[in-house]
Parts: structure tokens; C-alpha cells; sequence
């Protein structure tokens, strides 16, 4: 008999509770070294390149129910006719057939739908140029951070998740202790057990910068929990969470589960369908990477559902000091040009006393800070290959917009230009917008502004830049934030100031960035436990393990 | 040098710890045998009365901040004038000191925050019959069910969700894995912490039937995860909670710690102020047990809030067929009557197919069926020492009126009427309403009554009954659910139907309080872990433990 996929992928699945568990790095897929996880093979980019090709200008099939037609919503950056006609399903039929999966997938057990997904993960892996593919011409990424972002580093990142999700349900115990009723004196043993009761059908809501990266942690911690998935991408990056869910189904429907497990939800922009589906009573789970506006609004209005909403909000440096100016000014410039100003750790905005600080090259005022902040930008940015590389295209519309319109409140320390991509004169790459404000145009700088537009704010002291970090982003959120200072107390301050504020810090680190993009899953809402206790519960069901003897109410009294 | 707290209770919590990890029985307080937690021993039951008698008629000192009066909203349902008035505090300035106290409460860590919780528990147990006279003359509870509710079983229950939080907090590890940032191909190491951050003020809403028994579990969970807590009993009952809060302020005051980390808020019951307290954007947590209304309101107004809800709802028993019928009418009879029908085990629905079920008396139709409960109540309550016992003072107004009320929408199959207990002519104490209802009826028997007011609904068949529970408790949640059934697929079916609907089962047992309640901690919201994760987050801080090199952007960029 051929063993379940449990039995196929056990020793993959041990190796990663074990890795979560002592707080290593687990990271087969990336680790060519590692067997099994790759055992198919990756496809190569010569195939994964005519698989892509083959997807464009046709119809996605997915034999989805309640079809009403097709949309296709996305353009690539870099000038490729998309034209991939996605199936618009009637949210209230995709709603109700997740529904009816739930029960089988509840029943499945935690073993089985855990060997599932590990299956997907794997299939996932063996397609990851052609998913490389699909982020970078819909997210504007350059191929190799798109390869990051949805390859293999996306697969252990989710396999983390994987793993920290079955560890936490296995730690739910099976049985119950012990209890015992007494009747006429004599005990009567009362046995039980628990059972983990998922919470519901869950909403995933895709980002459309990272849409697997972001994506997946929720995705995959919501099904070995056991909870249906309703995949509803941005409009304008589907393709990747596409091909995903297709993979999804494919695995499950091989199993004979239900395919309706996972499904994807589209519409037109117009539609307002994550709205739609975040608010309807049958959705129970939320998660959401994005801006800390629409996380508010879905804590307003998602009551019914357990939301798990990551804000990308105000990325904050706070610059008081530094024994590396060159480092800081280099760090900063990559830090603003990675990805069109996308990356999770581009900062928005810089706040830097007005009066100037001290660095290992002097005192430098804020004039001469910003001065040399765009010449390291523009330095960084003078070879087209690096453009290449680090830069990728402008992802939409809005950016641009937004780019004209930040310039006009403040000094323009370094104005946007277009760069040229080498042999794609059609793609419309952009140098990074730097303007320097005063701390009182709050109302500017609290703004999450999309694409690469940093605001240089200049305050009245670190102390007061530290009052502006807690407020803002206890209000707002943000991603990480990063200190750079030479004084022991300043770095302690902001330490506290980061916990109030509820952000992760970065301390002195110029190239912001670990090597290991994995551990992100620290990053997750509630980091780790919570993201995965919250989407169930555990329910007990206890029973006489003796016929109960016949008695009045009178011995029942004599407790 | 006299140990810290944490020394002084480490057995105590070790010894929980370890109990809750092997699912074994932890019941320090209640085992008397138990050395340690009890040492400073239990105030005898005679000065438990006179201290209770010295708070009569006098102002309860707390000295809280923003005191604008005093509030008294009590009375004894044995007719002891109460007259405590407790301080009238203007919430926003508690609120804005349980923030203030919230750095220092956070920065004393969890082996101090757990060592001063358990102090607290050691003291509480020292006043178990003080708080048992308080329970006891605030809901009308009998004496020895307050003591239970209140007394060693209450702190035993504490102390499990203190060890399970105190188990949940340690699992955060305190270092990251090491990270690496590569610098001119020279690997520079990150090191980095993560700290656990309590998510903010926490919001008690006491409930008038079991203060203590249901507040425990999140007061002390979220003290222990670091997070203020303002305590809001409900008016009906304050004195229990008050007195909670002032032994908890006093182990505060005395370790040097802010003691408006535990603050208590009343009001005049007009004021509002639960839901004034619940929707200020301060609060973050909310511990809530109580009727489904309220715990809907919660979720949809006090969306700033993580909201722990345990909602009363609709308790429901399915009679399908039973091998027991003497065993089935004296557990259902002893139910109803069981603290004015207020127990966590009282049953407000029936369902029992119109056409009767099979017994080992015979078939009985629903008709008999009602007589012979009617009957079986009635022979429990002959013995007055018993209904002293059992049953209790009717707790309040709205009881008496909704005894009155839910006789007029049904076939009344056993009427409510005044019990004496004996010596104690002032006191209201009233035997159970039973209602006999077709299933149509649905907007009488879904609506949550108070007190001793059941419906014995009369369904189509026992698919009919089983379909009625998953809609009704799936909607309006319940604290418990039981079968009676001869049949393994009605068990497995009415199984499937519990775990759909949300709600601990109890099947074929009669009596169905087990001997130990303090396992209830198992009944808590989420079950454990989540009730622990979703009060905290982890943030991380890392910095580059190697001085950063001084060099160019050129050189970061060869990742």
C-alpha cells in the first residue's frame, strides 16, 4: 500500500517541530542539501518561462462553483500582455461551499490535513520559477527578490508556519483527566475527551507586493488547523495566490477531499469583495498584510472573525548619532531603492534632530545629512545593472501619483527620476522621492504613502523624535523600525519606546536585512502561539464509563 | 535577606506547573493536606462574620485615584442590609493609571508579576470565608455553595490558569536564533532578544451569579502577562471582587509596585459604565461571562479589544432515550433547582420529541415525562434543610419578573412557588418554573431567562431536536450541553452536532457536576493556550554585536 502523505512527509514535518522547537533554522527547501523536500525535482526556468508563457491572454480554470464569468485585473510593469481571465465566482456560493468542506476537513484530522499540505508545499517548490515569475510580472520585483520572495524562502517560511501550527494542536491533549461523580457513596468513573474544533471558514486577503510571502503563514496555519480557506488576492497580483490555490486542489482532490477547501475569490476592483467577504457572519478568520487604514477598518466591521492583520504603517529610523556615517548613509540609500520602495524594511520616514547630529565625520546638520543621503542614492543607483538587480519596475498607477504629490509638501532633498533599464526602454523604473519636512506637518508623514517616498523629519531633539516614533506608530504600526546612536541611554529609551509603540527594532544595523528571511515567521501577529491557538478551540465531550445506575434524586443529594 | 516573592511560591507554582503539563489535578488549596499554600491559615468561619459585619453599613476604603463619591448597589437577598459604599471613581482617570502602572508592571517580568499574583492567592485563601459571606449575601448563593464558588476551589482554579500562563509566558524564548548580515563577504553576527509585551489594560466585567468562580481565570491570567487589569463587578455583586481588589493592591503597595495595577470600578447601574469602559480605545483586553447579548455587543463595540467571552447562552439537554428514567428525573430535577436555577449546569431547554421516548419504564409521552419532573422536583424540595442546601435566595428583581413572565407562553408543567427555609421567614426562595413549549415557540426559548425558568420543548423527533441545537446554542452559545440516548449514532450525531455548535457535551450522566470543578479551567474560552497568547505579543531587538564596519553602499550591496 502506498503511505498517506502523513507518512510521506513525517520525517520533514519532525525535522521543522524540532527546528521551531529548539529555536534553530529550518530551511529545507532552500538548503539544496536537504533530500525529500525537493525530490521531484525544481522545474528548470526554461519550463517554468513556457509554463508562464502559456498562462497569459487565456482563461484560468479552476472548477470553481458558482461561476458568473471571468476578470482579469493585472498589467505587468514590464509590459507583458497578462490578460489571464480569472473565474469571478459568486462569493456567497464560494462561501457556502467552504462551508460545506468544513466538516470533512475537521474530520480529516490533524495528521492527515497537516500530510496535505506538506504535499502542496512540495509541489509548490517544484514550480517555484514559474511563481518567481508570476510576482515579478505582477508585483513589478526584480527576478531574483521575486524568486526570494515566492521561491524556496517562501517555502520554508510557510513550513515553519506548518510546523508551529501542528505543534501547538498536538499539544492539545486527546484524553482528559480523570474525573469521577459520586453516587450513594460509591464513584463513578466519568471519562472524556477533547476535540480541537477549528473556528471557520478564513479569509485570506492577498497584499500586492508579497503576495505569497505574506500570504502563506495564514494560508497554511489556517488549514492544518483545519480551517477552509477563501483566497482573495489583490486585483492587481493574483496570479501568484492563483497558481497556489490550482496546486491546493489538485492535492486535495487527488486525496478525495474536498477541493472547496481551498478556493479563490475574485472580482473587479469595483467590487469592494474583500469587504464583502471579510464581513460576512460565515467568515471567522482574517488575515490581512497591509495598510493600518484598512486594518482598522477590518477590526471595525470583521467583528465576527478572529483578524490577524499585519500593518506595514510608518517604517521609522531614528537617526541620534553614529561611529559610521558612510555605513548609515549607505544603508539608508538601499534601504530607500530596494524594490521600488516596497520592501519590509523601507523606511517612510527618517526622523533626525533639526539642529543636526554627531557622527565619526563630525557634526553633520540636517541640510548636509539629507545632501549626502541623495548622493549616496545617487551613487548607488548609477549602474543600470544594480538597477536591475535591486530596483524593479513601478508597480501601479497610484505610485506615481503619489510620487508627484509628496513632493509638494516639504523640500525635495532628492526628486524621483526615471532610470533605465538595460534593453527595456518601455519599463518605468524610478529613483526614490526624499523630502524633508518639519515635525509639525504630522498629518504629512502619517500618511502610509505607497512606492518609494521617505520623509526626512526634522525634529527639535532625539527626545522628541522618540515622542513621534511612540506616537506614530503606536498609532499607526509599522513593520520594523531601526536607531542609529552611539549613546547607551539614547538605545535604551528607544528599546522602550519600541515596546510601548509595539513595533520590532533594529539597533545600529545598516544593512537591515538578515540573511535569514525565514525567521520573519517572528514577525507574524502575536509571533508564534497565537497565530495559531486563535483559530480554534478545544471542545470536551464526557460520559458516565459506566451505565449509570438507577437512583433518586435523594442519593444524588448525599454529595 | 528575606526571598522575593517568586522564591517564596516557587514550589507552589513549580508543583502547578508540572500538574497542568501532565493533565493531572492541582488543588493546592482545596487539598488541605497541601502545606505551603495555606501556611498562614485559614481565618476561622467566626472572625470571617465579624469582619464581614465590620464592612456593613461602611465606606470601602480602596484610595484610588479620581474619587468623585461613593456608590452602594447592593442588597442581601437575606435580608442583611448591606450599605457598602464603595469609591466612585471617574473611569477615565483609572483608566489613565492602570497606563501609567502599565511600564513598571511590564519591567518587573514575569518570575516577579507570577511571585506577587501567588502572594495574592495565599491571602485570598486566608479570607475564603470572608468571600464566601460575601458571594453568599450577594447572590443569594446557599452558604456552602459561595464557599465552594469562592473559598480553596476558586483559588485552586486561579492557580491553574496562573501556571498555565505562567507556562505559556516561559515558552516565548528570551533569545533569537543568531542571524548573520554579511559584509564584504565577511559574515557580521546579529544577535538579538525578544521581550514579551503585555498588550495593555485589561477590562474585568464581573457577572452577578459567580464573581470570583468566573472573574479568577482573566484577572490573574492577565496580570500575570503583564497587563493592568480595572476590575468593573457587576452592581449586584461588588463586594467579592472589592475585596479581590484590595488584598491584590495591598501585595502591590507592599512590593514597592504601583498598586494601581488592580483598580476597581462602580458606578450607579445607570451609568453605564461597562460599555463606557469597554469601548475606550485604553482597553485592551476584555474578560467577559455572561449572556450572549452582551457578549455580541462587545464584539462588535470594543473592537480595540482582544474580548474573552464566555457566554451563558442556552443550556440544552436532548432526551432522545434513556436506561435510566429514575436516574434522568432526579439529575434533571436537581439541575433546575440548583442555586435558583443559576448554576453553570442549569438547563433553560428541554428537547424531547412531542411523541415521547423510550425508558426502561416503557415509553413515557412528553406529557408524562413533564408530570414525573414536576414530581421529582417536588420530592426534592419536601425537606426544607435540603432546599437551604440547594437552593438559595432568589438573587433578584428581574428573576421574580421573569418567573411571572415565561408562565404565560407555555402549558406550565411545574409552577414556581415560594419555599421556606427555615427560621428565615424574610427570605424569597422559589422552586423552578418548568414550561411545557411546541418547537415554533423559538423567540420565547432562545432568549436567555435568569433563574429557575426552563422549557420543555417538544420536537418533531430527535433529528428535529438535534437540528434545534445546532442552531439555537450554535447562535446564542451555552455553557453546557448533555444527552440522554441508549442509541451510539444519536451519540455520535448529537457528538458531530456539539462540536458544530460550539459547546462542551455531557453524555448519559445524570449528575453532571464532577467531583472536581476546578477542571472548568477547561471550559475557558479558547481552552487554555489562546485564553494565555492572544493577552501579550513578542517583539524582537536585534543589533549588530560587532561595531559596524565603516563602509560603502557598493560594498552592502554584494549579498
Amino acid at each position: 500500500m502506498r503511505p498517506g502523505p502523513y507518512e510521506r512527509h513525517r520525517e520533514l514535518l519532525h525535522h521543522a517541530v524540532q527546528a521551531v522547537a529548539a529555536g534553530e533554522r529550518c530551511a529545507p527547501f532552500t538548503e539544496t542539501t536537504w533530500r525529500g523536500a525537493a525530490d521531484a525535482g525544481m522545474r528548470s526556468t526554461r519550463t517554468a518561462a513556457k509554463v508562464f508563457g502559456s498562462l497569459l491572454g487565456r482563461a484560468f480554470d479552476l472548477d470553481q462553483p458558482g461561476e458568473l464569468g471571468r476578470v482579469a485585473t493585472e498589467t505587468s510593469p514590464y509590459g507583458t500582455a497578462m490578460g489571464i481571465g480569472y473565474p469571478r465566482c459568486d462569493p456567497a456560493v464560494l462561501l457556502a461551499a467552504a462551508g460545506r468542506a468544513t466538516a470533512g476537513w475537521r474530520v480529516a484530522g490533524l495528521h492527515h490535513r497537516t500530510g496535505l499540505v506538506l504535499e502542496m508545499l512540495r509541489r509548490l517548490n517544484t514550480r517555484s520559477h514559474e511563481l518567481a515569475l508570476a510576482v515579478h510580472h505582477t508585483t513589478g520585483q526584480p527576478l531574483p527578490v521575486a524568486f526570494r520572495a515566492a521561491g524556496p524562502r517562501a517555502q520554508d517560511r510557510a513550513l515553519e508556519a506548518v510546523a508551529q501550527a501542528f505543534a501547538e494542536s498536538e499539544r492539545v491533549p486527546a484524553g482528559l483527566r480523570r474525573e469521577e461523580t459520586r453516587r450513594r457513596g460509591q464513584p463513578l468513573p466519568v471519562c472524556g475527551t477533547s476535540t480541537l474544533v477549528p473556528r471557520g471558514v478564513s479569509l485570506l486577503i492577498g497584499c500586492p507586493d508579497y503576495p505569497l510571502w505574506n500570504g502563506y503563514p495564514g494560508l497554511f496555519t489556517s488549514l492544518v488547523t483545519g480551517n477552509p480557506v477563501v483566497v482573495a488576492p489583490h486585483p492587481r497580483s493574483v496570479l501568484p495566490l492563483a497558481i497556489t490555490v490550482r496546486i491546493a486542489r489538485e492535492v486535495l482532490a487527488e486525496a478525495g477531499q474536498d477541493p472547496d477547501v481551498v478556493t479563490l475569490a475574485v472580482a473587479e476592483p469595483g467590487e469592494r469583495l474583500h469587504q464583502r467577504l471579510a464581513t460576512d457572519p460565515a467568515v471567522r478568520i482574517v488575515d490581512f498584510t497591509g495598510s493600518g487604514r484598512f486594518a482598522d477598518w477590518l477590526r471595525q466591521h470583521a467583528c465576527q472573525a478572529a483578524v490577524f492583520a499585519t500593518r506595514t504603517g510608518l517604517n521609522t529610523v531614528i537617526v541620534d548619532s553614529t561611529d559610521d556615517y558612510r555605513g548609515l548613509l549607505g544603508g539608508l540609500a538601499l534601504a530607500l531603492c530596494r524594490c521600488s520602495g516596497t520592501a519590509r524594511t523601507t523606511p517612510q520616514n527618517i526622523l533626525v534632530p533639526a539642529s543636526g547630529f554627531d557622527t565619526d565625520e563630525g557634526a553633520k546638520s540636517l541640510r548636509e545629512f539629507g545632501a549626502d543621503l541623495a548622493e549616496a542614492v545617487d551613487r548607488l543607483l548609477a549602474h543600470p545593472a544594480r538597477v536591475a538587480r535591486l530596483v524593479g519596475a513601478l508597480p501601479g498607477d497610484e505610485v506615481r501619483a503619489a510620487l508627484e504629490e509628496a513632493g509638494r509638501y516639504g523640500s525635495v532633498v532628492h526628486a524621483s527620476q526615471p532610470l533605465s533599464l538595460p534593453g527595456r526602454p518601455v519599463v518605468d523604473v524610478r529613483s526614490p522621492l526624499v523630502v524633508r519636512l518639519g515635525a509639525r506637518h504630522e498629518r504629512v508623514y502619517t500618511r502610509e504613502w505607497p512606492g518609494p517616498v521617505a520623509f526626512l523629519v526634522g525634529t527639535e531633539s532625539t527626545a522628541h523624535s522618540l515622542d513621534l516614533f511612540r506616537r506614530t506608530v503606536g498609532r499607526h504600526g509599522a513593520l520594523f523600525a531601526a536607531v542609529h546612536s552611539t549613546d547607551p541611554l539614547v538605545l535604551a529609551a528607544v528599546e522602550t519606546a519600541a515596546l510601548d509603540a509595539g513595533v520590532h527594532l533594529v539597533e545600529n544595523v545598516a544593512d537591515d536585512l538578515p540573511a535569514d528571511p525565514s525567521s520573519a515567521i517572528a514577525d507574524l501577529p502575536g509571533a508564534g502561539a497565537h497565530f495559531v491557538t486563535g483559530r480554534f478551540r478545544v471542545l470536551r465531550s464526557r460520559h458516565a464509563s459506566a451505565p449509570a445506575a438507577r437512583e433518586s434524586a435523594d442519593a444524588l443529594l448525599d454529595v
